[in-house]
């Protein structure tokens, strides 16, 4: 048994002004009093299944093993989705099955479980709030010990969203924009290790309006309002400009192809 | 006496820019380091009674009994304005007497007390500052256990603000717009027990530029980017439309009109 | 030795909608999991040295003794910027040295140290999330009670910036605009023991687009409105629009002057 102070994380697409995630942090606490919460992110873009999946995807594993992720961004509020427990390298996940839990797996054993017992809901469930009604009961009552296997039977085939890959060969690699964070940097889905390893390897980046010729460390490789290639810390290839807003200055949005190209 | 890891939530118009809030919550841990702090909002439009009242009365009564409730909205900072605490069904409200308590009590039982007794203030008071130098230290003392009876002498008539109800006759009802929330969801001040509980009696409810005909279970009952008429989370009518923004879609803001017209 | 539920607080301009700040929570929790963690602000203008140390500077010392203050808002993300740890007055801060905690200490004595232990930084440090991998495991080390002398050696001479100072004489006062808050409040670098404390001294203060005759005491002094000077709640003058912005009404940006002229 887990002991009763666990972690629960809180991501949401709810906003700031409502009162939506105060509600699911209340029906934690009635179940869960010394449960610690931890709000990852609620400023989503509305419905952004992606978006949601990227921000846990690069924060959950880092929380001490058993934490539980409550993660609600939810284009299908109050339709018959399943909701989930989801069990992921010893980290529970608890949502709607709208695809953001394999996305967040990665690759990585996933194993499912319907919620169905009553016993672990709010006694009158909402049409509109499962958030509320639901997953946060649940991931509350996860956090004081109840086994996954309690709240409902295992689901074989959760609805399954993959990561679209970048195409690499040795020519190059093109990939894309997966995510633009808030200080404008490009964060594209080309891995680290997919990247030439010797460092003797002549490239070109294209990004946007400019072109780079090499990874660089950090962003101060660069002077100021310089764009710069270099590792982030989610482990992909990102586009950066120092000081600067890489998204506007180089003209790019989420989706946008970003080519490296060996020069022979 | 209530155990010391009581909760307190904090409900502001600081926005998440300054130290407000975290100044608030420094005077809480100096008096109660053992207190749970759950923000519920700290974006509220400035100085707006009603949706502070509205966004705290949604949440306060779900938090486990004995809640503290610090909510500071305050068109009138420094002022004469009394600082209360009010209790109502168990939970505690801090706050000054700006008629925010009358509207959250919203016909329950309301006791409130002027805080007079300066052993429960900062040493140094400001003029501008009494979220942090008398209402934090306030909730905090009540949350490890002093009595509300201590802090001040009763008050008979705090401001008194009451929500405005919506008309009701044999024809129909009208109401209005209470709330938009960050999806733009319209919440209005019908509420479920005033619609036709039969099921039978066909309606038409006009809200901004649509007419719907039905209130639906869920937002999924319609395809994405329809309207569609629920009861939301929080009893009310709710016009929303699926996967999109009814404020904007519809052309509605705060305060409009939503009639239900029966159909004879 | 500290007892392991000290406080940690978290000041950065990481914003809301990415992982960032939660990546330093959890790996806090890792390392401190009873750490109590208090987010002061997470808005702050992108690498705004200055508006951050303001934030810090009024809210920090509130904090129980002992306290540990987390502050990444830096201009100059994975350069060789040594990682500190300062001492203020009983408070620890930790953060790169870019200039932000000598504008904290702001005369007070500072004893600052470099990061250098590997012990107690991630197993994996990377080149761009500092944050993550150095600063947020020194916090909570030292939150279990790890001497600040363990992490590494004195440093002389940390990056030196200084609050700049009014001009004052006997025949008035210049200073200027040193942050506008979330309401539009225009708090200036003029302190309150700098005006004439005989209350007899008739001036005119001059901001914008008005003069003011008087400091008064509370925003309410005046009508809804119309201006007001007065003393905020971090001991500075600072010129008010009772409920409305003074930024936007007088037309003011951060840095330009206010000027006091004594009136013979």
């Amino acid at each position: 048994m887990r002991e009763t102070s666990a972690v629960i994380t809180l991501t949401t697409d709810f906003g700031y002004q409502d009162y939506y995630t105060a509600a699911m942090k209340a029906a934690i606490l009635r179940i869960s009093p010394r449960a610690t919460l931890i709000d990852i992110s609620h400023a989503l873009p509305p419905q952004d299944i992606m978006a949601g999946a990227w921000v846990v995807k690069n924060v959950a594993f880092d929380f001490p093993p058993g934490s539980i992720h409550l993660c609600v961004v939810d284009p299908g509020v109050g339709s018959a989705r399943r909701p989930l427990i989801c069990e992921i390298e010893g980290h529970f996940f608890v949502g709607p099955d709208n695809g953001l839990f394999p996305l967040i797996a990665d690759g990585k054993p996933l194993i499912a479980r319907e919620i169905i017992n009553p016993d672990f809901m709010l006694a009158e469930v909402s049409n509109t709030f499962h958030g509320r009604d639901i997953f946060a009961p649940a991931a509350a009552h996860l956090s004081t010990g109840i086994a996954a296997e309690r709240f409902g039977p295992l689901v074989e085939t959760p609805l399954y969203f993959r990561w679209a890959q970048p195409i690499s060969d040795d020519e190059g690699i093109q990939g894309w924009v997966n995510h633009i964070d808030t200080y404008g940097n490009l964060i594209t889905n080309i891995p680290h290790k997919l990247l030439p390893q010797n460092g003797q390897t002549a490239l070109k980046i294209y990004a946007g309006t400019t072109i780079l010729k090499s990874v660089d460390r950090c962003y101060s490789s660069v002077t100021e309002g310089e764009p710069v290639a270099l590792i982030g810390s989610s482990g992909m290839l990102e586009i950066s400009v120092r000081n600067g807003n890489a998204a506007e200055l180089l003209n790019v949005r989420k989706g946008m192809t970003v080519s490296v190209v060996y020069q022979k």
